[in-house]
């Protein structure tokens, strides 16, 4: 049992499995890699939930993945990253990059002046992203809103629906009467709502998804981690995989998964 | 450590707060009984997740209550009623109500031969109400349908709102179209979106909430464990108390409550 070498997996870890949307932008990328992804679907959601809870949790997922010998480790989930980054690099012993800063850096790009940030009331309470926002770029004004019901209706499949352009106007009434010139999208589900999101916010408020700038922070922090040769094997496990979530799979990664396995943590 | 007595008191449990609503129902009905309620809201929801998760949660909530010295347990949310009710009886030593027969029992009082069951993607799924329904009455037409945005909607308190009323709309429109008469609520979060369910349906089609036949199926089964004059103390348990969950227990309960204590399973 050695550790990790370039050969290993990169490991992705998500509340559910909306962390897929940053498992695709990975493996458009790196397509020769390896990839292990762990949705801890039995307890999600993280979002509303406590941070002591969501600690506890990412703790637990996080280890599993670096005992399954992943050389690197993605938290994709917004919540657990704005709680639990600290806590879980310091609990493993390979590299970890949390969604927050790559989100940061790409909505830093796009020049806004007035930027918001959506997530689960988790995130937003954290204070995370609006820290990591003053830290690089201090001028520039930042609000954030909790919007509870995005992630209930990403997973319902009604992304692009009358009742979420509805819902997306009352969470994003105040921010965009603020003048937000761009939205990050503090959430890994929330891609998913783009079409709708897209319609309610207008063509001159950028929506910056995280998933791929996460992909180019791997690329960039750690070029020498990466193999061009591998497989490009993925291994997606579950600690629940009802009927929902094996749909929503699908939908996000546009095909049966075979190697779907169920675990427990 | 004897076993509990007349003078334990009575255990509910639920995935999480939304149980609240049968323990007030019992306590308008039994006044002077003791409660310990546990909402496992670490875990929730349950609605979403396979009939394996679901039994496991149950079965550790329900041990755990036992533990307690709870004299009688209901388990107030139709999820794990309609999974794991079997398994939680077996399991324990004290009396198990569910919420499924005596929602199924108020619901053949109204006499409506078209009853539509409304519930989470599982309870819908297990069709524990399509066979209780046809074991005590056969010759009642039932259709059920799965609502996964109430629940959310529910705790964001937009019981009372037009994106309800939309989201309502869409689910119900088939069931309403083929006329049902009556509609099981199937869900202990779902009385709280009274208002905008009254005026989807409308006047003619009653709606049957389970919370209030809980308490009297608890009266009518088990009076021998009944105590008329005892201390009337109620403790709350959660398994995560984020500000979400407190918020929503106070919505409910319709004060602050002091006893609410964090427990791990």
């Amino acid at each position: 049992m050695g550790g990790p070498s370039e050969h290993s997996p990169l490991g992705i870890f998500d509340s559910g499995v909306g962390g897929l949307t940053v498992l695709q932008a990975l493996r458009h990328r790196l397509p020769h890699e390896s990839f292990l992804y762990l949705g801890d679907t039995a307890r999600l959601p993280y979002g509303t939930k406590s941070a002591g809870t969501v600690t506890r949790y990412a703790l637990n997922a996080s280890r599993h993945l670096v005992d399954k010998g992943v050389k690197l480790l993605v938290v994709a989930c917004n919540t657990a990253s704005a709680f639990a980054l600290d806590e879980v690099a310091a609990a493993v012993d390979v590299p970890v990059i949390g969604v927050v800063e790559p989100g940061v850096e790409a909505a830093l790009v796009t020049s806004a002046n007035r930027l918001g940030v959506i997530g689960t009331e988790g995130t937003v309470r954290s204070g995370a992203y609006q820290r990591a926002i003053a830290d690089r770029a201090p001028s520039i004004d930042v609000r954030a809103t909790a919007c509870p019901l995005f992630v209930p209706l990403a997973e319902e499949g009604w992304g692009d629906h009358e009742v979420t352009d509805t819902v997306a106007r009352h969470y994003l009434e105040d921010i965009l009467a603020w003048g937000a010139q761009a939205l990050i999208l503090g959430c890994t589900h929330y891609p998913l709502l783009t079409p709708s999101l897209s319609r309610v916010v207008g063509p001159d408020v950028r929506l910056v998804d995280s998933a791929s700038a996460v992909a180019e922070a791997v690329i960039s922090r750690h070029r020498d981690l990466l193999k061009a040769d591998d497989g490009g094997k993925v291994t997606i496990q579950l600690t629940d995989a009802s009927e929902r979530f094996r749909r929503i799979t699908k939908a996000i990664l546009g095909e049966e998964f075979e190697e779907l396995e169920v675990v427990d943590l």
